[in-house]
């Protein structure tokens, strides 16, 4: 599989592919200031937990080589940045994390923060390898095992996008997936539209069609009856939070595709980084579910799809229980939550 | 709850609400020939398995009237509305069966052909109104029992739409929901969208708001974090075919809230009437899904969604099987296949 990078750094600006634009086009930014790449992540053109923890590392990497190769003061446009862009998403923890490591390495001039923020791009691109290995294996065992295949006949289901877009380098979810059917282990993927935001028919459709990967797109609420019918061997999702205890918070429409390859004894498999573990959050009652606005549920392109006046449940994420979580698989270890094992617990 | 009429025969021509048109607008057609009502037919302005029965038997009374008024001959004129009319819906089953009724009862002149078609649409609606009435009673019982309360609590969620427009009358799950708020038992209905059709934020918004009952809309996908979560009491849903053993065909998307009702502990309750219990057919598994055009998933509202040359999977309904069922409500008895009640063996 050919990593295409969807965030990189080509020596004066940071190089982007405009989310927004997909799929009907395919825009690649070139963001020469801090201020267009502020108005990048607050529009969404990057977005994705580990694509933004990059996006802010390059950031500052760029804010201390502007003002180097101006002659201005590197720490005090390095702090100006730092500001501008954690206020871009203010709870978006990996856009701080990425902020901080390039803000650290600053006090050693424009190169070595240019360094760091390149090796947070080279690190996330390492993590994302190491689950597309690891979970690629992963699959080859269960189809040799419980299939009693050893070609590329696997049907796999994912939901939204955990890929190179979201993740950088591989992705997660969709990393497993490229890695499988780069060893001949797929046949083919369905990929949920994932409303409201259809992430998973604009972008992970999009990103399968690069890897020339066979897919077909569905509605969200067609996954249970397929899983249930027998057309899906396994399920491939990524994480936004995994609890202590094996729960797993990701995009609304998640658990339902969970509780149905639970009935349909198929593997229901989560990747994600170490750093989406949080031991501190004993279990997925203690996350808070972010309420979005009614309007994503409530039109569709500008259009209006329920009668003026209508109130909106719009919940981002669900929590999937950690039993009918069949593997957890990051860049150093596999848990297996239904089957008992905790991430707290359990050796990498 | 005041039954608003979706269909009606006003002497001299058939009245309907256009489908198409809501919820943007409430636009009600005044069909005067077998033609037009072809037409609406076809275009789905009028849809739903009860419905298209009452309007197939209102255009056989349509063909009679005008030919007795213009002097001309009734059984020809019968004989060519009824293959018209069988021909726009081929598949369906309550269609030719309306279509039937009048046609054996045209040989006693147009006024007999009316007749027979008006109790057609008041069989219709007395059968949604006592399944109404009995899931009312379903709810009620369950609300003291399991929740320990009389007053109007209920959370309840439905899924695409089983109401007036579909079902005439009180509908079959909306009947139910509307009788169950007449008595004081619900506090709120979660309306999914039901994609790909939007029926669930378009036509049962639109009823829910015409009954005043307090609602919001959902994406598909929100229904089983919400349930598994606490946020509902029961899920009420009507049914396009139920087997012998209590497996029920609904449109795509229930099966979902089933498997997350079944964990939770709430219960599912499928609304419909007798003749959607098909002996004949053992089990879920001997149900053909339809598939349906790819265009339904991969665009809205005219607009792509997905990157061009895309395919899709489109199955229009999904099969939820008899153990998930915690009652089948119809108008004449209520079946309990949770609990191992079996349609073909349960007294009426």
């Amino acid at each position: 599989m050919t990593a295409f990078p969807t965030i990189a750094w080509d020596g004066d600006a940071i190089v982007i592919v405009d989310q927004t634009r997909l799929p009907a086009e395919e825009v690649v930014l070139r963001v020469h200031t801090v201020e267009e790449l502020a108005e990048a992540i607050m529009s969404l053109r990057v977005r994705g937990a580990p694509a933004l923890g990059v996006a802010g590392s390059l950031g500052i990497a760029l804010a201390a080589t502007v003002a180097e190769r101006a002659g201005s003061d590197i720490t005090a446009a390095v702090e100006r940045a730092a500001t501008v862009l954690v206020a871009t998403r203010p709870t978006a923890v990996n856009l701080a994390k990425g902020i901080a490591v390039a803000v650290a390495a600053s006090a050693g001039g424009a190169a070595a923060t240019v360094a760091a923020a390149v090796e947070v791009l080279e690190d996330t691109d390492r993590v994302t390898r190491a689950i597309g290995q690891r979970g690629a294996s992963l699959l080859a065992s269960f189809q040799q095992e419980r299939l009693g295949r050893t070609t590329g006949e696997l049907r796999l289901l994912t939901h939204c996008n955990a890929g190179a877009l979201a993740c950088v380098g591989w992705g997660t979810a969709l990393g497993v997936v490229g890695a499988a059917f780069d060893r001949g282990l797929v046949a083919e993927v369905l990929t949920c539209e994932t409303r409201p935001l259809l992430q998973g028919a604009r972008l992970t459709a999009w990103e399968l069609a690069r890897m020339e990967i066979p897919y077909r797109v569905l509605v969200d609420g067609a996954a249970a009856g397929l899983i249930l019918g027998g057309d899906v061997d396994a399920v491939v999702v990524g994480a936004d939070r995994i609890a202590a205890n094996g729960d797993v918070a990701n995009k609304v429409g998640t658990v339902a595709h969970a509780l149905a390859a639970a009935r349909a004894g198929i593997p229901f498999i989560v990747a994600a980084p170490e750093d989406t573990i949080d031991v501190t959050t004993p279990s997925g009652r203690q996350i808070v579910i972010e309420e979005r606005a009614a309007s994503e549920v409530l039109s569709f392109a500008g259009h209006p799809t329920a009668p003026p006046g209508s109130a909106a449940r719009n919940p981002a994420f669900d929590v999937t229980p950690a039993d009918l979580v069949t593997a957890i698989v990051t860049e150093r270890r596999t848990i297996h939550p239904a089957a008992g094992e905790r991430p707290d617990q359990t050796p990498g």
